[in-house]
This record gives structure tokens, C-alpha cells and sequence, in this order.
């Protein structure tokens, strides 16, 4: 069967239809599906409305998950949690787009049959948040994390395996608490980073008018995450503490041996140090 | 006086057909001074004459500056310096395009008359470096740091200005210490940032296939500049050591203290932190 097959006549609802569930509903719409979005914010939802992005769309869970095959929710990750412990009676599969998984996964393990239930995290994003920033190609390549669990079943993976096909993305099955690891390091540890130099940047700027202008492109890159949503960013810290502390430690170890290095080191291990992390850049960006 | 009857007649000798000595070239063209290159490669110097990037090319120094109204070092810093103490008897006028300007200005105030010099350096730049990675649009819209000295003279300076409106950039004069104490911050740190979180990931992906599928576009902006030239960073760190050490220190403060914050804070004090990050970040974007 088809990926088309697979979704032909299905009900797809979306509760969020902010930058992960509107890119979602746009990378859905020529599958043919079904769109039916959730969404608390009125604006956003006459902006859904005007633009086509959904077939119907509503400000009820409850409204909205009825008559749903699947349903996706795309907010923070508390709110995802909020959301698990209101959800109308099944049957149908919730496919959740959560940033962190293990705290997720247990609360999507706990929901009464016949729910079911498969993890997800599309590793892909923007600075901006909200459905104006939206875009059907976000998927596009994207490695797509999917975690099985006590509620998961055959059919409820065949459907969320469909979604991910359509939408461009690359499945890889993880364990939640392997997620929650990965994505500490390339995820949440490069925000934390990006967003301390942004910090430490502006307390200088606050006083020495000429750091913006002598700052570029460079600088630019690596302050980016900086603007990231602080609710999602808040509920991410919140739920992957651990593995967050641990990653920020172990910067905070390479980042003690570098200064001593520089402190201490000869011109000789300055290079070697310079091209090590030169040739594992070049390795990174072969295999991505 | 335009900036094209300035220039006009003029020979300008590049030394170092780079990243930034050939883009110097490709935006100088359109203002028809009479272009000459030195580069030491000679692949590098085929690639220039193939392409046209200079009217002539030649590995000889002196050969090169023979007839120069003005000559600009686009190389790494300490061969700059290099380059300072052999350079041929003048007239002419200096100008430089090193990474940091203490010990160059330094050099460039120690040159012989009739030489006049000038010290700068445009803030833009890309990880790639060499002749095929040069844009001729490299420069617009950039700061211009320049550096007066004991030999700089109003038409040393005039010619300078020339060059760098020709190119679309924007001049800012400052002090030596100024420039090296801003571009460790806006730039060297975050560099050496870059390269660490790249050597953590590394280190990690190299015992786990699963590093590099999970990381997105966060990870690779936040470790793009890992792939800067080994050579031009380690002239840099150590040309501005004492600059970037306090830098790294001040960085080192804020992440101990973010460390803390999610170690012991409640969710009202991360969320202001987040909040701050988010809005220096806004604020920032608004300025440049």
C-alpha cells in the first residue's frame, strides 16, 4: 500500500497550529487527508482559517479530536502533558510532536485503551515561532525520532510511519530516555550556548556602543537559538534537566581545558588543537 | 572628488588572493584601478589569471608592490607582520586586513618613510576560505574597522576611505585595543565556542551513530565556524591572547552561573532568563 492509500479518508487533527503544526498541516495538504486543527489563540486560528491551512479548525480539544484517525499534538512540551490528561475517549492514534520524550512517552503509555500511542519529535525548527512562520518544506530530510510504547501497535505505526513518508521526513526509532540524550547535546546544550554569549554580548553592548557594528556574520550564526520561544525553551529545560546539566558540564570541562591550553599550551598544541576541531567539522558536515 | 576619480588611475596590490584578498579584487573591478596580485600558491595565482581576477599576478613581493599607490596584506596575521618587515622602499600606502591590530599597528607605525600606512579590518568573512570561495559582494553593507598610527597621513587615509566605499562597506574608525578587546568578544569567542561544542559532539558521535542523524540546523549554525582556517585562527588566538582569555573567563562566569540557575531555580527565574535572552536577541537584530 501506498503512502496516499495508507492516508486516503483519514482525519487528521492538529492541536497547535503554531510553527511545527502549521508547517505540518501545509506538508499534509496534498496527501489528501483530512486537516482539522486545535488551536487557543483566535488569531492564529482566522489566519488558519483565511489561509486554507486546515479544513475545519476549532478552539476545543474535545471538538476537534472527534471523528480523528490520528491526532497530533504539536505545543510545548507541558502543554503536550497538559493535553494527555484531558483527551476525549478513542479510538484513535496520538502521535505527540514533543521536544522532550521520556516524561511524554510515560504519560502517553498511561492513556486508556483504545487509545494508541507512538513518540515523535521531528529534529527540525526555526527561531520563529508561529504559524506565519510555517512552511511545508520544514520536513523536508529531516531526521523524524519516533519512540514505541506500551499503547503502540501495528496500525498505529503504519499511520504514523505514513505521516512522516508524506511530509519528507526520515524515520529513526529511539528510546525516550536515548532522545532525551541526543538531543541535550545537539539541541538543547547549542540553545543554552548560543543564548549565554547572547547574554554576555548584550551587557557589553549595553555599554560599548560599537559591538553591534563590529559584530557579523559570525556572531550572528552563533546567537541565533538565542530567539528561540522561551515557553517551549522553559518546558524543554523543565523536562530534560538531567541530561541537560550533564551536557553543560561536560562543555564546561573542554571549555576549562581549552583556556588552559591557551593559558599554557605551545604554539604546536594550539594547532593540533585548531585542526582537530577543523577535520571533525568537515567529517560532521559529510555525513549531514 | 567621487570615489571612482580617486581611485581612478590608481594601482592597488594585493598580497594574499584569499577569501578576502580576492573578493577585495572581484569589488575593486568595477572601479577600474589597475589590479595586481602576490600569492605564494601557484595554483591559487593560475586560478587569479584564469579568471581575471587581477590584471597581473606574481609570487614576488617585491615585484608585486613595484608601482603600488596603495598595497593591501590580506593574509593571516603573522604573516602580515612577515610581510611588514620585508616589504620594498616606498612610496606607497599600507593598508592591512589582519584579523586582530595591535602588534600589526604596532609594525605598520615602525615602517620607513615615504611609506604611509593604515591599519583595518573588514568585519565579514565565511568558514571557507581561499579564492574560490571570494564574492565580490563580500563587503557590503560590513563594518570597516580602520586604525590611524603614527604614519597614517590624510592621503594615506583618503585612499583607504576610497577602497573601502568602493566596496560598499561602512568605516568605523577605533583604537588598536578597542578593535582586538570587541572582535574577541563578537567574534574570537565565539568561534572557540563553536569549535569546543563541535569537539563535545565529536567525541560523542564517535561511539554513537545516532549524534549526527538527531542534530539539525541549530547544531550545524552553532558549529559552523569549528571550520574556520586553522591558520588564520592561530595567528589570531595568538595575537589577541590576553583579549580572548578574558573573554572566555567572562563567558565561563555565565555559564557557571546559567549552571546554577538550572540547577537550583525555580521556574519563575528560568523563565526570566529565557525571557531576557530572547528579548537581547530581539534587540540586537534590531540594531544590525
Amino acid at each position: 500500500m501506498t503512502v496516499m492509500e495508507r492516508l486516503r479518508g483519514k482525519t487528521v487533527t492538529i492541536v497547535g497550529l503554531g510553527l511545527m503544526g502549521g508547517s505540518l498541516a501545509l506538508a499534509l495538504r496534498p496527501s489528501g487527508v483530512r486537516l482539522v486543527g486545535v488551536e487557543v489563540d483566535g488569531e492564529t486560528r482566522q489566519q488558519a482559517r483565511a489561509a486554507g491551512v486546515v479544513d475545519a479548525v476549532s478552539s476545543s480539544v474535545a471538538k476537534g479530536v472527534a471523528g480523528a484517525d490520528l491526532v497530533v499534538l504539536a505545543t510545548p512540551v507541558r502543554t503536550i502533558l497538559a493535553l494527555l490528561a484531558e483527551l476525549p475517549p478513542g479510538p484513535y492514534t496520538v502521535l505527540d510532536f514533543g521536544s522532550t520524550k521520556e516524561e511524554i512517552c510515560r504519560a502517553l503509555a498511561a492513556l486508556p485503551k483504545p487509545i494508541t500511542t507512538l513518540g515523535g519529535h521531528p529534529m527540525c525548527g526555526k527561531e520563529q515561532a508561529g504559524l506565519a512562520a510555517a512552511e511545508a518544506t520544514l520536513f523536508e530530510g529531516a531526521t523524524f525520532v519516533l519512540c514505541r510504547g506500551a499503547r503502540t501497535t501495528p496500525a498505529a505505526e503504519a499511520l504514523a510511519l505514513a505521516v512522516v513518508e508524506a511530509i519528507g521526513a526520515r524515520p529513526l526509532f529511539l528510546e525516550p530516555a536515548t532522545h532525551d540524550a541526543l538531543v541535550a547535546l545537539v539541541s538543547h546544550l547549542p540553545y543554552l550556548l548560543a543564548a549565554t554569549l547572547m547574554e554576555l554580548a548584550a551587557t557589553e553592548a549595553s555599554v560599548d556602543g560599537h559591538v553591534w557594528p563590529v559584530s557579523a556574520s559570525g556572531f550572528r550564526d552563533m546567537t541565533r537559538l538565542a530567539g528561540s520561544d522561551p515557553q517551549m525553551m522553559g518546558d524543554i529545560v523543565l523536562t530534560n534537566r538531567r541530561a541537560i546539566l550533564a551536557c553543560l558540564r561536560a562543555y564546561q570541562g573542554k571549555l576549562a581545558a581549552l583556556l588552559e591550553l591557551l593559558e599554557t599550551g605551545d604554539e604546536g598544541e594550539l594547532t593540533t588543537w585548531l585542526v582537530a576541531r577543523q577535520e571533525e567539522h568537515a567529517r560532521y558536515r559529510r555525513q549531514k
